[in-house]
């Protein structure tokens, strides 16, 4: 019982920063992502690459790397001109929202785009805690295994895209794309879905775009609400 | 502070019970391997193919397997003649001592060689959670990155044996695998390394070899003991 006491309250303080956190997004028209998936599932490539694809645009970004022990992460991304700050969790399986905004304080927020959270790799305990993001994105490697929808749906339920990823890998394993999108789809009929490769087809465009679309929308409700 | 409190009750309050259930294995002489890993590197397809291997054998083998909602991993690993159990956590990412304790209530113990404990998918939260096993063992498949075991100490550390899984998809992906074999020996010097794949080379026989002489051994062991 009491177990479960301090569990609801550390999830309500959280949900108080996070409200905080999404307030002053939402202020400053910036796009919150949250990206969350397995170890290994891509997300640290995929940042790299959409780094390196938006690198030399009019976008202004930052990021957030989440990692348990090491900070090797953060060195990969901040090699694109974007500040990238490592969060190291030292043991916890999980970001939570007071550590977003600790890692937010030297990072300038005025006329920033677009802000990506990697999350912990971890298909589970992500999912409960809300860091003021626009949108949760799971990433999902056909090297995984279709049947992860509906083994942990708690990550697919509230995710608002699923990027398909490593689908060069498609070939070489028993992965149905379609199994996977139905059961995503049984879990979440609004979940949006992107197939993705860093290896060639098919690429990221259709990401990028997905991103630049939230990117206008935001700034369009933004000019609407000046 | 209280947080802190909590976890450690309730840590402690598992390896007790983990206590009892390791002396219980010992003294019936049962090999009992807890298999921890990523959501899809591979572990219920492991041991499908190991029971099958092992099915029609003087080996007498139980299984329970971890998921947080669904009991399909059960259903895969029921079909070779031996007890094999679901454990539902409901939510929570790491199976628990209490768990196993509860889940063997209906299955007999008496002449059991070997009991596989599938953890759930996640290679974080598992690795704190003793469940009286003799060995943990880690999986990590190729296609999830060679920078696993510095990223994810905690489990690398503790893991008897690594599975350095999916060694089929190798010619497919970036993974170094004497990168991946050091840095998993600096985390963990004594920890034993068996590379593997379900489809083609190299297969599962060293990995099928490792498990007989851990039977072995422990009948050895037994054996002076009487």
């Amino acid at each position: 019982m009491e177990r479960v006491d301090v569990r609801q309250s550390v999830l309500k303080e959280n949900d108080r920063i996070a409200a905080e956190l999404r307030a002053d997004f939402e202020g400053r028209a910036i796009v919150c992502l949250n990206l969350i998936g397995s170890p290994g599932a891509g997300k640290t490539t995929v940042l790299e690459h959409t780094l390196q694809a938006l690198s030399g645009g009019p976008r202004k970004i930052a990021v957030l790397t989440g990692d348990i022990q090491t900070e090797r992460d953060a060195a990969r991304l901040a090699r694109f001109g974007f500040p990238a700050r490592q969060i190291t969790t030292g043991g916890t399986c999980h970001l939570d929202a007071s550590m977003v905004w600790r890692a937010l304080a030297d990072i300038p927020l005025d006329g920033l785009d677009l802000l990506f959270i990697e999350n912990v790799g971890n298909l589970v305990c992500p999912a409960a805690y809300d860091l003021g993001e626009e949108a949760k994105i799971v990433m999902l490697s056909v090297a995984e295994g279709d049947d992860k929808p509906l083994k942990y749906p708690s990550i697919f339920s509230r995710a608002t895209l699923m990027l398909l990823h490593k689908m060069d890998l498609l070939p070489y394993t028993r992965f149905n794309p379609e199994a996977a999108r139905a059961d995503a789809r049984r879990v979440n009929p609004g979940i949006e879905i992107i197939e993705t490769s860093c290896d060639g087809a098919p690429g990221l465009s259709r990401w990028l775009e997905w991103i630049e679309a939230r990117i206008a929308k935001r700034a369009a409700t933004r000019a609407q609400a000046l």
